[in-house]
């Protein structure tokens, strides 16, 4: 199955010129999600990830169904005034706006291998912050999982680690 | 396992009076999440569900690893500004305001049986606002599944479907 059928090409959303990869057509067919799931658990389980790190929203979808398909821990790494408690945060810059990223305070140990998560790597500005997020917690990071890589866009560069990516356009 | 353990309640967040439900210690711990998920998997298989419908965000988490597990779609539902193409949405009023929600115009086909999925029932105007959506595209719903229900707030008064819940305080 080629998954690339899957994603629709949208132009000029959010904003005039940008190009939208919809991936809604992929996740609403049980077939292709499930071998995406399947392919990012073959390509990172020699990587031996305890914990699963990915931003809201879109995110979640990829990063916790892969949890549960690898047995291991999720975190959600959440916008502005969603978790309560202590948190570690973030700020950066990314392809429409600047935020801040933040996730519970204690939801890293400092023995966790995490594997970062998420549909879309366009510049690289939510890895970059989930980077610095895990550094911070003292765990180390053994890769990073996308379900499609906007090559053009150089999100790999200074990110220094392995990355399993689906699609590539 | 007791899957309660792994829920913390936070006093006064997001604001005084409103007692938080905070679910990341359980996403943290694979062997708890992957128990909830497996949970739902037995609960709601006999309805035989062919797409899964969740919210953003936290509901994208169990949504889409309970879709992975038992191989069928999953359906989005989004917050504005966040789909492009044709949509279906529908307002709705929840705890902390009014909102207004949003699925792709073909997500679903008149053959579909839904399952609603979510982190916690509260008043139910999440779950109300998504069989809204459901009616609207012609599909059925089968039932709902929940991690936590709060009883109190009598959220299932006036849903006519089944629930699976995990946990009731």
């Amino acid at each position: 199955m080629h998954l690339g059928q899957f994603i629709r090409s949208v132009p000029d959303y959010p904003k005039k010129g940008v190009l939208f990869y919809d991936i809604t057509p992929l996740l609403g067919n049980g077939e292709a999600f499930r071998e995406c799931i399947e392919n990012f658990s073959t390509g990172v389980s020699k990587w031996q990830p305890t914990k699963i790190l990915s931003p809201e929203a879109r995110g979640f979808i990829f990063g916790a169904a892969l949890a549960m398909r690898l047995a291991i821990g999720f975190v959600p790494v959440r916008k502005p005034g969603k978790l309560p408690g202590e948190t570690r945060s973030v700020s950066y810059s990314l392809e429409y706006g600047t935020n801040t990223l933040y996730i519970p305070a204690d939801a890293l140990a400092s023995k966790d291998r995490v594997l970062l998560v998420d549909d879309v790597l366009a510049t690289g500005g939510t890895i970059h912050a989930m980077r610095d997020l895990v550094a911070a917690s003292g765990a180390q990071i053994v890769g990073c999982a996308v379900l499609l890589e906007l090559d053009a866009l150089h999100g790999r560069k200074n990110l220094d680690m392995p990355f399993h990516t689906l699609l590539h356009v």
